[in-house]
């Protein structure tokens, strides 16, 4: 089983909103979360219903991908409309090839702290 | 060469102040990068510095690592003081089995927005 393709095709279904290949991708008890504010959705019709209701006109594209065989974990470069957005996306695949858990990290930007400013430079 | 116990080493490393250790692992020309602030620190003086004088109690420990043959993303409970934090650590390992670039995600704690409210639970 390639694990980085099917993180590759799980991205790519949601940015063309596929929703039939989002489905085959994710096992019906797949749980979803959010650790930054702990909030959890149970099953995969809630999840594709989250994913369709998602406000914004919001897109996703694959900036890296790193995977071994049972897990894989995603940089994605969104936008919301002209609102640039990072996600860190991990997935743990189950035996059948299903996403079972997806956990989403979305950071936001922030000014630097002067206490480094000797030792970085921006970009 | 076992990219996954070389990132598990980078973060003990760290954890224990180890800093020949830390040295060891990295490249001179290792390249730091915080994108949530567009933050760059080159070489591994300047970052090794940057470790050293990080400000407060720190403590890191790991939570989960995904490894090719190449890279690592590691999943970081953190915490300062009393205080938890999360970090996404990617790493790439160059020929020489050296980290060659660190790029760090400090994702902070959010409240949920209420209009997801009927999809999930808290945890």
């Amino acid at each position: 089983m390639n694990i980085k393709a099917l993180a590759e095709s799980y991205i790519r279904s949601l940015e063309s909103r596929d929703w039939q290949d989002v489905t085959d991708l994710l096992s019906p008890d797949v749980v979803y979360e959010m650790p930054q504010s702990r909030e959890r959705i149970t099953g995969r019709d809630k999840y594709l219903q989250f994913n369709k209701e998602y406000p914004g006109d919001w897109h996703l594209a694959i900036n890296r991908v790193v995977a071994d065989d049972r897990h894989a974990v995603i940089w994605v470069n969104a936008r919301v409309g002209d609102e640039p957005q990072v996600a860190n996306v991990w997935l743990d695949i189950n035996d059948d090839g299903q996403i079972i858990r997806v956990t989403d990290f979305w950071p936001e930007t922030y000014e630097p702290p002067a206490n480094r400013k000797h030792l970085v430079e921006r970009y």
